[in-house]
């Protein structure tokens, strides 16, 4: 059995427009890369960390609490390393923290022997993504785990359902280099709705569903679409209805806000589409002074991958 | 060309728990039978109706009103003259008035070569159906139509999905002799719900949908859940909660109100279970003074069918 594993830990795409909550999806060419190493010595370590400026203190990073708390668990014979080359900006919106929470336990699991199954593996990343936003949920965590579309039945008792993913869809993605807290970005919801954008939403849902079951680009279309959560957290992203509405035009099948922002994420039926999308999203923010980065990436169907 | 058209037209269970107004389903064994015949004169004219006291004026009976929409809109070179045999009780919850505003207009439809899809007949079945509800939806007019389960996506402008539907699946129906309007039960609902719930019911719809493109058991199981509307509604129906506990303990995989009741429909996972269901149902209402009927059915795939 191998003693060194090194995988990449895919950046993901929570709420997926109607879905908040409890969809997400899995991106490919953004993500971090881990290296998880067996120890003698007991316990688990972080002894790297690059890209960003992050506590090594294993119970205070992410990373490192839900290698804890699979640790605590199995009691295995040995400890475990971790090196996080970090690339996901935290606090980009797109799975920075279930990235490094899933990353950890995937390796160890690995090194293990894969003792546990995905939904496990989500359970323990899950304590790790409690650290950084305070509750334990799973819409990030679930689509980098199990990769693809992946809805969230419930989280307590953990229950994820695997989507399937039609083969020319792409996202595409634009970073505004803002700050926006996950719990300021929660504070502005609502605590009720009104029950006629609940049942819009609802209809959302279950079209999305189909859509992607039956590859039909066009529902998908008419799926991604936000009554609920847009209008409040939009507020907090510069440009947002300017990104929108100029990815629509040359295009993409939707666009909202990924997770609670700041970033914008829009899916698109082909990647020359999706590289169209990218640049009308340059277009709008370059006539702005705020800083971003903009991507392009297929929808990653296998989650995090070992390198 | 036919001159004269028998149809059966089917009873459907509108909401199926968790997708209050999108979801449906369409039955088998219960239904009406409908006769549609070209005349010379023309017109619409309701000729015959048997089984309950309805009115014969084409514009007061919904059957009249989805038929004389339609006959606007194409006026073809003759008139309809429409038999009612009348099955379902109206005001039962299981589509009755929607089985009529279909009705009407499938036969039409066929008599004149079909120059209609679906979802337009759906569309002028919508006019009758508003007839007895005051309001165009088209929850069980879908599920009659297209057969099967179906979503509708949104009703203005309408767009219906056809879900897969699982061969094992059957449904089980008690209707309670009480008499409940669709304005008193729309009236129980709150304008306003909680985020969270509405959460956990998309999260439900989305489930259903996956379930059934999946044909998993477990999963329909879990989703067959109303966290919204059954609360409010389930009050004016006398021993729901015991109806419900009762065919759960006996293998249901879900039981809720059938559209704004007094019906009750349960899902099982084969024949022999929606026949254990029924005994269940039986059993718990026969201890009450309130008369009742139970049904078991098939899901009907097909829709309404020529005779």
């Amino acid at each position: 059995m191998k003693n060194e594993i090194k995988i990449f830990s895919p950046a993901t795409v929570a709420n997926v427009a109607c879905g908040f909550d409890v969809l997400g999806f899995c991106l490919d060419t953004i993500g971090d890369e881990m290296v998880v190493r067996k120890t003698q010595e007991k316990g688990i370590r972080i002894t790297k960390i690059e890209g960003y400026n992050l506590p090594y203190e294993a119970k205070k990073n992410v990373a490192g609490v839900s290698a804890l708390a699979m640790y605590n668990d199995l009691q295995p014979d040995c400890g475990f390393e971790i090196e996080i080359y970090k690339k996901i900006k935290p606090g980009s919106g797109i799975g920075s923290s279930s990235a490094s929470a899933a990353g950890s336990v995937f390796g160890m699991n690995e090194l293990l022997g894969k003792p546990l199954d995905k939904t496990k593996l989500t359970y323990y990343a899950m304590k790790g993504e409690a650290l950084a936003s305070q509750c334990e949920h799973a819409d990030n965590l679930a689509p980098a785990i199990f990769g693809g579309f992946t809805l969230v039945k419930s989280a307590c008792p953990l229950h994820v359902l695997e989507l399937p993913t039609p083969s020319d869809l792409y996202a595409t993605l634009i970073h505004p280099q803002i700050e926006i807290k996950t719990s300021e970005s929660r504070a502005l919801l609502p605590k009720d709705i009104s029950l006629q954008k609940a049942i819009t939403q609802w209809a959302n849902v279950g079209s999305l569903v189909h859509g992607l079951h039956t590859s039909n680009y066009e529902l998908i279309k008419d799926a991604l679409n936000d009554v609920v959560i847009e209008p409040y957290r939009k507020q907090l992203i510069p440009y947002f209805d300017n990104v929108k509405s100029a990815v629509l035009e040359v295009g993409a099948l939707g666009c909202a806000i990924s997770g609670s922002g700041p970033s914008i994420f829009a899916l698109s039926k082909s990647e020359a589409t999706a590289k169209t999308v990218q640049k009308a999203m340059y277009n709008t923010y370059s006539k702005t002074d705020i800083q971003f980065e903009t991507y392009v990436s297929k929808i990653n169907t296998e989650g995090i991958k070992i390198l």
